[in-house]
């Protein structure tokens, strides 16, 4: 039986994108589901072996709810990051001219990331937020004088002509993904380990916790305080940190983190992303 | 002349409401704006004397996104902060019986709020996301069969019918907002200032600044890394900390840390927020 790796849909987003990458050449069924809970659902309950949410800089749906949703009694662990390059096309209709359109629909993130472009070329041009970048290229797709930003594979899925390449204002643009699993992944020795840890609000706490990784050398990729959500004013914090939750000293870290920490959860260990090409 | 207080829009949003709340009673007028980089830019060129934007735990719009534009060279100061309990109703066209509701259509964050009322009460429904709460209300207006979760304010405006209130899961669920001038806020004694910080990504050079604060006994009440958008590896900081960035101590931790950070860009100080009611 194939097995099925979960992704935020609908298809012909860059979730799509970086999971069709990702298991390229792999016996892996895509399936996209509606929302970031349906896909860590499917992966809790077994329906999908492995499910991929965007979480850092995305250019869909919001990472915010990543995080919160992760905090919740989950069994699916973090069992890999993939980094992808986001590039933005301006999508039209097969033969609708630049000059005709009087309306750019896309996701507001990628609006805001090829706002130098909008602003230098389609100044006058009626900006329409949507839910989704494929939903975007969707409702061009069935309207006249209308284009999209989203991306190539978005054009594919759609029919539609790409009119301009690699609009976004800076070329680099990298967005994360989460792979998600029930189980997370054996060291490799170039790994990182997601934390949620939840601390008492008062000065100093949250920088005696980090005292246990600075004495012993271990780097700190991110952290991200979030409001408890029925408690404004507590905080739980998610950190990532360099190494393996195996690797013998951040054993002993996480052991003295627990006994200082409201609690803590290890999300999973992971080797470190490189880059999809 | 009535001076404008800009707010993202569209009309009927939870940010429409917290706006609302706040200039009630002020001579201002309120423009809402399509975009959270088009408030700011009303602000920094002063085509609106104020203007708010969601900022954590929101039901519209991205936070993610917030922060970034905020990271740019702005001359909007942070001038306040508002909290706002967010009420979600199950919204119908008049005369709509529940058991005729086919679809139900709002915001990703309102979705994910109201999950275990979807579930309960509509496990077989399909459910649309768009770009905002404001905008599944208007699509339901137009539509039969449809709901939509959004504000009580999104009822009136768009002539729609309160079948359930207060249907999200958590009853206390709280969303921060920012106000935004072009300067920002004497001292009251009860404040806080927001930091935007630069770091050597290196073990430790988080816990040595954080250490600034931890010695002087000055509370931190949130701290968010973001990647630098150009260099996936490098990292700003978000920082929010209580106390004005004119009380001396504060002043003094400010000195220190410029020295030890990158660049430091104090986003504003303002008096700690109280829910409005």
């Amino acid at each position: 039986m194939t097995e099925l790796i979960a992704y935020l849909g609908p298809a012909g987003t860059f979730t799509e994108e970086v999971t069709m990458k990702y298991s390229s050449g792999c016996p892996l069924l895509l399936k996209p589901l509606p929302s970031l809970e349906k896909v860590m659902d499917a992966v809790d309950n077994g329906d999908a072996k492995l499910g991929v949410v965007p979480v850092e800089n995305s250019s869909e749906g919001s990472v915010n709810l990543t995080f919160d949703l992760l905090a919740r009694g989950r069994r699916a662990k973090i069992r890999g990051e993939l980094l992808h390059r986001v590039q933005h096309s301006l999508l039209v209709r097969p033969g609708q001219a630049p000059e005709g359109i009087v309306q750019i629909c896309s996701h507001p993130q990628a609006l805001a990331q090829c706002r130098g472009f909008l602003e230098k070329n389609y100044a006058k041009t009626v900006i329409h937020s949507m839910a989704s970048t494929a939903e975007a290229a969707a409702l061009v797709a069935q309207s006249e004088g209308k284009a999209a930003l989203a991306s190539g594979r978005a054009a594919q899925l759609y029919g539609l002509q790409i009119l301009e390449e690699n609009v976004q204002d800076e070329s680099n643009n990298i967005t994360r993904f989460l792979l998600l699993a029930l189980q997370d992944a054996p060291p490799t020795g170039e790994d990182k380990t997601s934390l949620l840890l939840g601390l008492n609000d008062r000065p100093g706490s949250l920088y005696s916790v980090l005292g246990i990784f600075a004495d012993k050398d271990i780097n700190l990729t991110k952290i991200e305080s979030r409001p408890i959500r029925s408690d404004l004013g507590k905080y739980i914090f998610f950190l990532d940190i360099e190494g393996h939750r195996n690797d013998p000293v951040v054993e002993r870290a996480l052991e003295e983190l627990d006994k200082r920490a409201l609690f803590l959860k290890v999300l999973g260990s992971y080797p470190k992303g490189k880059l999809l090409s």
